[in-house]
């Protein structure tokens, strides 16, 4: 039995994204969602993200057979306690966060029991700097990986939980997505240096600038892709990322006082055969790296 | 008179690109060109970046109106003084060179001196994070801005060089460049922030994840399009950027201590009130930049 009712909890940018997505993969059932923001519902559901804005969360999710998590952490982590008793086995919550031990962690008392609904944590590794369902994309996850934690808990999953699970599971190479398992703990660390590392230094940069730069028309003149490139995720959001900052702040606070060390070795070797072997090393990275697509 | 005869001294990314947009938008003389590889040389010729290539640089010199120098700093500073006693006044040198302040410097006493030929310092903001002829693009150009630094020894050029570099200063802008005067010093400030502190650091980045991950398969699996942004100038050439290490030293080493210093600032508040300051800092500094070219 296909999923018939899926009920998206926080249609911005990735949930809104999420709906086009399925829908425009064919998916026959009906997507129902939600949002804190009334703008950001109606957006969502003018441009077929969902087919229809619900009032009640707790009575969407009770509804639905799949519940989709999307928003900042510390919202998904509320999610999980509020929808717990209301929810039940052959019923099944997923999400799209970009920290998974926490969520985990938090779902291991309260799903993938006997009587409770299942839980399967999971990560599309596809964004952009710009929030909102008005930014939403359904080609947003082509070509990124979604990668899924299951855990010794998800795994004895409700059976009825299970089969939902397993459906879900082939959505995202539908989307054209690099389908990947990985344990939570490991995620949140190889997710620290690859996405995390990369946002908070694009922020402190552009911070960086904003205060050396407080007349910045000739500095932005003179600038180019480098500039542009490297503070595009300045323009990230705040509280989604302040739940990263606060969930996984350890592997965080590891690559960034990583990064400060490189930075200050370069700097001393300036005009030091040293300069070379870093050129060398990130040549080496690159060249490792598949092209990017166009 | 329009310039006939143009000699480009180093035939490799930037050098082809002026050459390929010389030709695209109209230049109705002769482009000869010489470069140290050979094998970029005739990858210049066969793209049709220069008509000709020239066997002997110091004799393609004199035969030359406009002499363009492209490559790193320090060869160009050897041009510099290879050429000065070849060259005559009705004659002009141009570059293309990231750093200005020593090549302005260099050039006092050499050029633009009653029988000497004139030096017109510039610089292309645009460039790719690969080298060579092969790369080269007629609209690499396109949309940068082009910065020129006159000085007080440049506006006392010779009355021919002048005509020259009156006309040299027009191409640019049929390539589609904003063109910007600007002092020497403030252009080395300036792209210490702009352009070689986003190269180094995406060099660190880079080399740093070459350290961390000797496997790197699992990771760049994960990776999006964060990671390829942020590293994408790893792939630079570490001779390029060995010269503006050298000559622009004293602006690069600040400005990279202050970003390791807010990178510490940013970790040491990862969980408090003042990483929201850093994030609201880097919206304002992305708001006030204009969208991106798609």
């Amino acid at each position: 039995m296909p999923i018939e009712r899926i009920a998206i909890l926080g249609t911005g940018l990735i949930g809104a994204s999420v709906g086009l997505a399925l829908r425009s993969h064919g998916f026959a059932g009906t997507i129902k969602g939600w949002d804190p923001s009334t703008a950001e519902l109606s957006v969502a559901e003018a441009s077929g993200a969902i087919h229809a804005a619900a009032p009640d969360p707790i009575q969407l999710a009770r509804e639905s057979q799949l519940i989709l998590l999307s928003g900042p952490v510390f919202t998904m982590l509320e999610w999980l306690d509020r929808l717990a008793p209301v929810l039940q086995s052959g019923q099944l919550i997923t999400d799209v966060g970009s920290v998974k031990s926490a969520l985990c962690e938090h779902a291991r008392a309260r799903y993938n029991l006997v009587h409770t609904a299942g839980f399967l944590a999971g990560h599309p590794m596809a964004g952009k700097e710009v929030s909102g369902a008005a930014n939403a994309d359904a080609h947003l996850f082509n070509g990124a990986a979604w990668l899924f934690t299951e855990t010794p808990e998800s795994c004895a999953m409700h059976p009825a939980s299970r089969a939902l699970a397993d459906e879900w599971r082939a959505w995202p190479a539908k989307f054209g997505c690099r389908v990947i398992d990985i344990d939570p703990a490991r995620h949140d660390v190889l997710c620290a240096w690859v996405s995390h590392l990369p946002q908070y230094l694009s922020t402190a940069l552009s911070a960086l600038l904003e205060d050396e730069f407080p007349e910045k028309d000739e500095m932005l003149a003179i600038g180019g892709r480098a500039l542009r490139e490297m503070t595009r995720l300045g323009a990230s959001p705040y509280l989604m990322w302040r739940d990263v900052a606060h969930t996984n702040t350890e592997a965080v606070a590891a690559s960034l006082l990583a990064l400060e060390q490189r930075l200050t070795h370069l700097r001393e070797n300036l005009k030091m055969p040293e300069l070379r072997e870093e050129f060398e090393k990130a040549n080496r990275f690159r060249s490792a790296m598949a092209p990017p697509k166009k």
